[in-house]
């Protein structure tokens, strides 16, 4: 039986507790929350998530409601004891590169896409801005992959589920990843996970 | 003696694990990286913190590097056993408004610094877009604290000292917190703390 209700949508954020969810084999069930159509706005959204963002999540067994992607992804590994390992350093090299996600990666792709995509006109400044950003971040997590298999290090991690939905999305920014070989690699990589197969490509 | 180096400076960022710092009590030596000279490009800095932002922290008692000011606090939390609860209910509530600092409020506050004060021309699209961003989380803030002394509930925490610098620096951003009383007391709350005042003062 589920006791995770899960609140989320088809964006690369909504996307990351159910990679998550997947890839523990916890049940749950989701809750389509259509930003297009501004649901998350409605005043029994918001009383999940005051901040009116997906995703958020309730768990019916321990009463807890939590918002954020981010910790989201850290109650979830603690829950099932998977992907974030208990050892310090490798602990703190995940939390690292999961703030990094949350911090930049997210903020600042999803600023691109805006300007990209969204905007009413185009803004030569702004899209340079972003997308010289967007490119400097393939290059940081580039450098990172070339010695470790995945992002935080040799284990796969909650870092890479935060990660991967901005970076698979490399496309719809209209860019490449030619240019960013090892990053390309652990694309391909996580691609090849069927928990990661379903997560993306489920309808909500 | 100080274990803890400290790689920082005069921003926002840079101002969390300071006010974290002088909370807890724990000696520490301040380096200070002057991102105005470009001093997170250097190579020495780049190995502490591969994406060349500021803070980063080395513990020399435990042999620990960390980047991102999110993963400092928590590791400076769980190292002194203070500011981040260990019941799971009070926990996540803390991990996720810390999240949404990392995630929103520092991004959109942020790059409307970016537009208002650093960008080489006015784009008013740009200034009303994280403008408008801003005031509405300057609104999620004060609903939360309507009835909760600190952010995450009723205990100061980690959350606090993440948003504390992002939100007293609303001047700058040429913004008032007179229509939000609840952020404005809280601002004022935390004003009094004398590790507050120290971090939000300490020259570099």
């Amino acid at each position: 039986m589920s006791t995770i209700d899960l609140y989320t949508f088809t964006t690369p954020n909504g996307r990351k507790p159910l990679i998550m969810l997947e890839e523990i084999g916890l049940p749950y069930t989701n809750h389509a929350i259509d930003i297009s159509k501004g649901e998350q706005f409605k005043p029994e959204y918001v009383a999940i998530n005051p901040n009116s963002k997906i995703p958020a999540m309730v768990d019916r067994e321990t009463d807890l409601t939590i918002f954020e992607s981010g910790a989201i992804l850290i109650y979830l590994a603690e829950k099932s004891g998977q992907l974030l390992p208990t050892a310090p350093k490798n602990r703190f090299q995940v939390l690292q590169w999961l703030m990094l996600q949350m911090g930049s990666i997210g903020p600042m792709f999803g600023q691109l896409g805006h300007f990209k995509h969204a905007a009413p006109e185009k803004i030569p400044y702004a899209i340079e801005r972003y997308e010289k950003e967007t490119l400097r971040l393939y290059s940081v997590l580039d450098g990172q992959l070339t010695d470790h298999t995945f992002i935080a290090d040799d284990d796969y991690s909650i870092a890479d589920i935060a990660t991967y939905p901005w970076v698979a999305n490399y496309e719809r920014l209209g860019l490449t990843l030619d240019g960013h070989p090892h990053l390309k690699r652990w694309v391909e990589l996580l691609q090849q996970r069927p928990a990661v197969q379903r997560a993306m490509t489920m309808s909500l």
